[in-house]
Parts: structure tokens; sequence; C-alpha cells
């Protein structure tokens, strides 16, 4: 009969690309967060939280992935307006609700507005293993500040963060402007800056070329500049048709922090230096392993004296490729002052260092760019790679006020610095269960809680076994899947004698793992003390622990 | 010519009904949601943290107003898979997604799983002042355990949170039973336990209108379960279409508190006990005042015996009106048993009372439920209203895996709960800015940044001003718009001979506000300092504001 047919169950899963978060997953993000948040706070940002729904317009075109502007967010049209409701969308970064809110309440704020932002953001992309549609980024930006002192203090504040987490020595931020490679492009023909618009295609094209060395190698980016690339699977990406002279000025820039390196390695070679053996030495490592390009080639300085140099011999460089260009020359002057400004703080330079192979994907970067990575203990790149990103965009504002409005920010990807973290620390994940009170006698419910009542009294976590009290190994299995370190018996009997029986469970699993008959009697894992001395005795395991 | 046609800027604007929250507003709730989950902690609870989206077939069709299942929530379909992809939506609380976490791991979990989550959640509603789209919730609940001790914990819980905000005699928690107005409803002929899904419209009407008494009044609430009601603006609401019988059978349930609440007045009158003329007792207010339902009738007991007597009277009345109904006594059993477990955990009882009139509006709750309200000092209804409410929902589960999953929670609702909290704190909203020290000198920016490094590395929150630094004026109003308590001044001069000028602009202000010129010359509210004592003349300023 149709009507008795009992209905289809939803099915109970999480829906695909995203995930859940359980106990130590949660409170180790936070615990980062509030670390992070209390250093912004440190320097003067003050803390935004927009909500997660934007207007599409709002939004923009301003994806990270300009071929595909419009898509990639999870949309839908308000319904109740005849069709002609407004389209809203989930944020897909913490930026474009920046800007909007920059522009809304420009007469509200105090400029320069120095902000932070942490929360998830969402991206419609086909999800893949490790690849999540909804994850945590956590920003810092500032908006209304002209001057690149702005950009040196974010990157600062980015140093300390590392340092403030427990990775001082096991981070590097490099720097790079993109008035560099724009000066570059310039000299190679393909920016006007009497028409702006020109060429506005094969910019786009060169700037995700370069951003995707790693991946794709010299020739794939070659490639890209010139014809165009097929892959391994056939598929044609179109290139940006450039000339094989065109190619050359733009692979100068390409590999401007490999010709830099071997110029210092023929400087220092002269000079007869020992940097250039040494073994903590990472450029020196890349240089003898033969290694090209970013991944392998950490630039770390040894000395003040070596980080001047380089920066010397970076600075010429860059003059040299980016030729007669006003705004190419603006860009190495900007780096410079970067520079200076991190020195006069003190930041070590082996921390913060100029490196032109930076360059970024997003389109929207108009000025200094940077990003951080994760190192090992000799500055060499780990496994974890960049963990944070950002650069100056001076045009987002604009989009809504007309108004050109400068503004610089780094956007911390905190899934994978978590995971650095994790790596790091190896106690990681073990969170400590509470103890637990188990129930012999259902009837005396009361009395169970309040003996939890009473350690939590003491600060010390506590919970009254509540599932079906008949079964006492379920009770016991239970203490045990949740990491509980002590569990509390009281039987009928206990009561009548006013007793309780205490267990030790971490003690428990140790000796029931190796321990011999006579180590089980000396020191045994549970032991009876007066119902008044409960707290006392547990809080000693607890101590011991 | 169209070609150059400026494109329509983009609206700056929130979205309808979403709103962003700014400095104090993010940093209080954070502040207020971490000693939440402390307490949270304490009692055995892990964080659980879903994603904001689920597919809609796990929301299912338990919203909050069961007239209008799948409305509500803000939903859209997965575009690419042929018109045939997943329906997915935000999240309307955070019980749907437990639900689906305690059905889809429920292997992996050790049961009872408690859990605790905060984030926002979003209602697909028409905005309206005050009312927005998405708002924080935070919740606790117990999945898999059948004992009303789970809910006793969860009041008990509940109380430590409000102790912990330093609400201390300012809340009041009431706890109910809905198997108690079940019974009413066999009794009434509205409940077939031999066919449990008869009469469910008119049970849904029922409750609904019993959950609208603060706002239409015994009259309204007859209406409703009778033929039906017409409100002001012409609009009729059906009915539940009970006989006048059947109608008082439930109106003896609707009433129970003011008739329980006079039974104790004429019992303390018979005893001539000074009860009921105490000015604190808000129930011998509302008696007086001749004040009747919810509102008006906190209901608190002032001491253990009053308590006691109340809790005896309640008993007895609740068994009366459910006469033979099994379910009915089961809930009175439930019932005392929590207040049981209560008392010998020491909770005053004054502030955890059993209230036969807290029916909460959602449909799924079939055992306790509870609500907490912010009172003020006499223990009466504050503008602050219901903070908290929660229920058991034995059936949540059950949708997924067919097999009944006993659990019960609370959601506190956090922009109310931190409402009451600012008004119950003075210094609320007044957060200290930052240390400003101002650019007189374009060219020593790294000096600058120097200084503010320093005072960072003192723990005094400092930013260097990163506006246009020409007009000096605009430096000063910038600070004092950041509630800046103190701003550093370096110039050419300053610089040549090593010191700073220290301006303490609280104490600038309050001259300025009313200081006689005397005052000003002897208390003056900047001073010149040597550089190097710059950071020990700042920490005394802070120390003294």
């Amino acid at each position: 009969m149709a009507k008795n047919k009992a209905p289809r169950r939803p099915r109970a899963e999480t829906p695909k690309g995203f995930r859940d978060y359980f106990g130590p997953d949660v409170t180790e993000r936070k615990a980062m967060l509030d670390t992070i948040a209390g250093v912004y706070h440190r320097y003067g940002f003050d803390p935004l939280e927009t909500s997660a729904v934007e207007t599409l317009e709002a939004l923009g075109k301003y994806l990270p992935d300009v071929d595909r502007p419009h898509a990639g967010v999870f949309a839908w049209q308000e319904d109740d307006e005849g069709g002609k409701g407004d389209w809203l969308a989930l944020r897909y970064d913490l930026t474009a609700p920046l800007a909007r809110v920059a522009a809304q309440y420009r007469n509200e704020l105090a400029f320069p507005y120095r902000r932070y932002a942490m929360g998830p953001v969402w991206r419609n992309e086909k999800p893949g293993p490790g690849r999540y549609r909804q994850f945590y980024q956590c920003d810092a930006d500032t908006v209304g500040a002209p001057s690149v002192a702005a950009d040196a203090e974010i990157c600062a504040m980015l140093a300390e963060v590392f340092e403030e987490l427990g990775l001082g020595g096991k981070y590097i931020i490099r720097v790079n402007n993109r008035k560099v490679l724009e000066g570059v492009m310039e000299v190679a023909g393909i920016l006007d800056p009497a028409e702006p618009s020109r060429f506005e295609a094969e910019r786009g094209i060169v700037l995700r070329a370069i951003d995707k060395y790693d991946r794709l190698g010299e020739d794939g980016v070659r490639a890209l500049l010139g014809e165009g690339r097929r892959d391994e699977s056939g598929d044609f990406t179109e290139g940006a048709g450039l000339s094989d002279e065109q190619v050359t000025k733009i692979m100068r820039f390409v590999n401007a922090k490999s010709e830099i390196d071997s110029r210092m390695h023929r400087y220092w070679e002269a000079k007869g230096s020992p940097n250039i053996v040494h073994d903590n030495d990472p450029t020196a490592v890349a240089l003898r392993s033969g290694g090209v390009g970013r991944s392998t080639q950490a630039g770390r300085a040894q000395t003040p004296e070596s980080s001047n140099e380089m920066l010397k011999h970076t600075v010429a460089y860059l003059l040299e490729i980016v030729g007669t260009s006003e705004v190419g020359a603006e860009g190495v002057e900007e780096l410079k002052h970067i520079a200076e400004i991190l020195a006069a703080q003190g930041y070590p330079p082996d921390r913060i260092i100029i490196d032109p192979s930076v360059v970024r994907g997003l389109g929207y970067y108009t000025g200094p760019v940077y990003e951080a990575e994760i190192t090992d203990e000799k500055g060499r790149s780990s496994r974890f790679g960049s963990v944070a990103g950002g650069g100056r965009y001076d045009d987002l504002v604009k989009r809504f006020t007309g108004q050109q409005v400068p503004a610089t920010g780094v956007s911390i990807g905190v899934d994978r610095l978590l995971a650095a973290l994790r790596a790091d620390e190896e106690e990681s994940g073990t969170t400590r269960g509470p103890v637990v009170v188990t129930v012999m006698d259902r009837a005396r419910m009361a009395e169970y809680q309040a003996m939890a009542a009473e350690l939590r009294a003491a600060g010390i976590r506590a919970e009254v076994y509540l599932g079906n009290p008949k079964n006492f190994g379920n009770q016991l299995k239970y203490a045990d899947k949740r990491g509980a370190p002590v569990a509390v018996i009281q039987g009928e009997d206990e009561a009548a004698r006013g007793v309780v029986q205490v267990k030790d469970l971490v003690l428990g699993a140790k000796m029931a793992e190796g321990a011999s008959l006579e180590e089980w009697k000396s020191q045994p894992a549970q032991r009876e003390v007066p119902r008044e001395e409960m707290v006392a005795a547990i809080r000693e395991i607890l101590e011991r622990g």
C-alpha cells in the first residue's frame, strides 16, 4: 500500500567537497587564529566580520581565476521579488568584502583603515583530494595608505606571526613588485603607458604563465609566452603570441633570481668569501646542485653584509631589465625602500628577502607583492610550501566609488599553516579527555552528577556516563574512546562505606601493554579512596600524567 | 560612443538583512563565546564544526516554522551535473547538521556524544528592523543519552555559563516536559497512543497557539484552539477546530502556571507565611498586580522550603490535568527527577525552576524542554527576554538511520545574550585604540616604524600613521578617531636633539573640555622625553589612564 510505504531516508553525508572538523581540529585552529589575532591587534589592526553572503555585483569579477569571471562562486537569486531579486553569493575571499566595506563606510571609518578578518570562504569548484569548497582565510589589510611603508608593515607583521607561532627560523617571506614586471612588459612592447588598455589579454597570459613556472618549467613558460602549449593530455592552451625577442625580454625577468644568484656567486668567488661553500646556505646548495627555479632557491643570505650585497646586485639587475621604463624604475625604488624600512626595524635579513621570482597569480595587484613559505631549519623549501600571500591592490575600491583608494594586504592559508604547525609540534592531536564518572547504580544518578560537579568546581574537566549503564564494560570502553585519564567508580557497597574507586586509565593502559604481574601488584592502577578525598586523589593522578 | 561608456558602478551595500560587525562587536562576542566554550569543555563537551553548506535533503523539513516546510532556507542546485545536481542549502541551525553527523559517524564517535558548536546560521526570511538573515548560534547537545540526567546536565551547564559571564542572580532557567502536554492532549482526545499519526495537524496548531500566548493572550489562544482567529489586519488563521470541552482541557495546561501560583498563594496565606508579601518575590508581585501569563510570572521561589512546596504543588496539579494518560504521568515523573538531580548538585532552586508554561515552538521536541531568560536583580523579566532554549528531540537522527537516537540540547541566542551582557557592563564598547606614531618627516619613515616596533615589543599596541602626512592636523584627527591614548611626535628638530614629544590624548581631551589655563600649564598633556625613555614614558601614561 502506497500510504504505508516508508519514505526514502535522506543520506547522512557531508556535501561533496565539504568537511567536518572534530575536537582538536577545531581547538588547534582556534588557538592558532587567537595567536595571529593577538599580533594583528598589537599592530593596531581592528577586527571586521562581514557576513558570508554578498550581492554578486559587489563581489564583481575579481575572482582568482580571471579566465572565468563570475564562475566559481555559489550564487542564487532572491526569490521573493518577481524574478527581479538581487543575485546573492557566498564570498570567495575576504578582500572583496573589505573593498565593499571600505567604499560603503568611507565617511565613518578612520583612514588608513587597518583591519583583520578571519573566517570561511567558499569556492564552487570541482572538489578533489585535499581540495575543499569551504576553507578558512585569515587576512590583514591596510586601506588608504599610499606609501610602501604599509607593505613593509604587513611583511614585518607576518614575520612576527610566524615567530609567535613558534616557527622562528622556519619561514621565509619573499617580496617583489608588480611594477618591475610592468616595466619589463613596457620594454617588451606589451604595455603602452599612453594606452593602458592595449595588450591587456597578452599581459594576462604572461602573468599566469610566469605564476605557473614551478609547475611548467622554463620551456612551458616560453611556450605560453609564444604560440601556446600542448600538455600531456593533448589539451592546447593558447599563448600570448610574442616574438622571440619579446619572449627573451620577459624571460630576463622570469630568470632574474637565478641570474642574480650567479652574479652573487661570481662576486663571492672573486672575493674569496666562504659564503658559497657554507653548508647552511641554501643558495649555495642550489647552485651546487645545479638547481634553477624558485623552489630550490630560498636565496637566504647569511649576514647583514651578504644581504646588503644581495640587495645591491638585485637592484642593479632589475634596473637593467626595466631599461627606460618609468614605472619599472619606480618599482625598483619601492623595493629598496621596503628593504630599508624592514632593516631599520631589525628584521633579520634572512627572513624577509627581495625576490624577483615572486609574481602572485591574481590580476588585481598593482605594486608590491609578497608571499611566505614554511621552510626546514636550513631555510630550504618544505612540503608545506606557500602559506601566505598578498600585495598591493590600488583599484579594488575604485570599482565602487570611482576614486582610487590605495590598499595592501595579506591572506594566510589557515589549513596549510596549521598542518605545518602540527608537524612541528609532536604532541598535537592528543587532547586529553574528561574524567569519567561511571554509573553503577542508576538510582544514584544525582550523586554521580554531584561528583562531576565537584571535580569541575576544582577546575577538572569531568562528565558522568550517560549511556545505558547496564553493561559496565561498555562504560570503560567509552572512557577509553574518550581519552579519559581517570574513571571514578562507586557502587552500592562503596557508597555504604563512604569511598570511591579511582582508576588511572593512562597507567592502566601502559601496564596492560607490558607490565609484569609484580608491577601490576606494586603499582595498582586502581585504588580506593574516601569520598571526600576523591578530588585530591584525581588531581594527583592528573599532575603525574 | 558605447565603447567608452563607463560601466555602471556596483553598489557598495551589505545585502538586505545582513550586517557587518566592527571592532568591539567582534571582540566582545568572541570573548563571550570563549567563556561559554570553556564551561562546555569542563563539562566534557567536544567542539564540532560542520560547514555552512548541507544538502537540502539532510536539512530536511525540520525548519522552525513547520507551516512552510522547505521554505526559509537559502538554497541552490549544483550546476555541473546536467540539471541533476544535488540541492545545497545554508544551514538554518546547528541541530540539523549535528543529527547528520551523529548518523554519518555513528560507528566512529563515542556515544553518548557530547558536542558543542558555535557559528553563523542563515534564514531566508523577510528582513526587518533587528531581524537579520545571518546570526550566531551557540549550541551544546548530548546525543545517545536516554536519561533525563542529560537534560538536567544541560540546564546545570547553562546556569554555570550565566554565572561565569557575570550574570549571577540575573537569570532564570525554566524547565517543562512535552510529555505533560501530550498527556493533556490525550485527555482532550487529540492524541491516540494506538494511532499516533491521527490529529497530527490539530496538535501542530495547538502547539503553535500555546507558544504564541505571550503575544495573543488567553482569548487569542482560545480562538486558535477553536474555529480560528482573525487578526487586526483582517487575516484569518484557521484554528484546530476543538470543541469547547476540549479547549477547556487544553486551557488547564495553558493556565497551569497561574493556577499553581494561586494555589501557592492560598497555601501560604493559610500558613500565614510572609512569602506572598515579600518585595523580592516576583510571583507575589505578579499576583498583586493581577498579572497573568508568562511574562509577568518569573515564579521564583525564595527558599529551599518554598521551592520544595512549589515543586509538590506543581507535580500534584500536573498529575491532575494529565488524568489517566501514561505518557503524561511519565512526563511529570521526569520533571521531578530533573529537579532532584539539580538539587543534589547544589543548584539554587530559584535559578532553575519547573515551569509548566514553557512549551517551545519547535515541533520536534519529545520530552523535557527548557529556556533561559535574563532578568533584573529581583528576578523579574527584563527587556532581553529569552536568551537560550532547547529540549529533547529523540527522532532527529532516526530520519537518517531508522533507529531512534535519544538527544537533548540547548541553543544560546548569541546576539541577545551579548546585548544583555553589554547592558550589564558599563565600560563596554570603549576599546582603547593603539598608540599612534605620527609622521613629521616622510624621509624618516623607517625610524617611525622602528619606534612602533619598540612599543609592540614592550607589549604596547602601536601603529605608524600611514596616510598622507602633509597635514599634521589630519594625523591628530585620525588618532582621535582611532581612540588612541597617546601620540608620538618627532620632527627634524627633535630627531637632531635625540628626543620625542609624547602627547597624552586622553588627558588632552579632558583638559580641552574644561580645564582652566592654570591647569593647562601645571599638567601638560604633552611633554618632551629623551628618545630612549619613550617606551617608559608611554607606559606610565597608559597605566595612569
